[in-house]
């Protein structure tokens, strides 16, 4: 399960392994950063090629990447916009399956409460991991929530998107989907 | 020049020719779609191969895309958004210069007037290029206004960003960037 905390500066990338009695395990966490002084276009190229080779190291079944809102009204939100674009673009094209969390969604299933602060999830994600520190920086941390958060909702098994999905799950997917419109 | 007017339904791309004299002449327009019933990943692996083919098919100098603002509170701006990582990315990736433009300059540079109503910037653009009709859908006729505005604005022949640039054109824009801090 990769997670991926989307910026453009920086973009944390963790990759847990979850086994069926939803423990987990540790396997690669980091961050993908961007120089702010490059054009936009590089920048973008940059994040791809850092995602393209995490994913090429450590073959995710599943990418989940946290949903960004518009109703923070930064310059750095349409940064942090295109950058979840790239991750869920990359995941498109190696026929990953991916999905999207919210941020109380990752806060409500890593620490059970959805208005948990930043150093809650972190210490929780710590926890979990048996990691004797927090991964630092922020952004490492919040991309494993991600990924636990993905796993434990049950993303690892069964994945409402993507090509991971058998012909019959994928029917179904799509006949939920037309009686949800 | 590759103008885009990025979007998940519709992303509009339009390439021109502009001479030096500034008259300019269509060399394709059209729309990349993407179907709303699929996955996130799967649309924007969509829109990405659309852009890839235009660009494959007419080997663009620059890329010109609309720039994206958050204070339009709609949901479809964060996949607007996603989409313009998109095609900044793609650039970025085949080492072409690419820039952003808002709405207010490519209405401007085409109409000469920043307030100008899409109409107005439709009825422009089917002119400069001498078509009969304006191009449909609307979306299409905004990628080529992006591509005029561009190669007018100086884009086609000093490009600020990106790899077409000569080393010595290169030190004179780092210089530039670091002036304006």
């Amino acid at each position: 399960m990769l997670g991926i905390d989307p910026g453009l500066t920086r973009c944390g990338v963790g990759v847990v392994d979850v086994a069926s009695d939803r423990s987990a395990r540790l396997v690669h966490v980091g961050v993908v950063r961007s120089d702010p002084g490059e054009p936009i276009e590089r920048r973008l190229a940059t994040i791809a090629a850092g995602i393209r080779a995490v994913i090429d190291e450590h073959a995710p079944a599943v990418v989940a990447v946290e949903r960004v809102f518009s109703q923070h009204n930064r310059q750095s939100v349409m940064g942090t916009a295109q950058a979840s674009g790239i991750a869920l673009l990359i995941a498109g094209e190696r026929g990953l399956a991916a999905a999207t969390h919210t941020p109380t969604e990752v806060k409500a299933a890593v620490t059970g409460y959805g208005a948990a602060d930043k150093r809650q999830v972190q210490l929780m994600v710590a926890r979990i991991l048996r990691l004797d520190e927090i991964p630092q920086p922020a952004d490492a941390a919040d991309a494993l929530a991600l990924a636990l958060c993905h796993a434990w909702r049950g993303g690892g098994q069964a994945a409402t998107t993507g090509a991971q999905l058998t012909p019959a799950q994928r029917a179904w997917a799509d006949a939920e989907r037309l009686a949800r419109r």
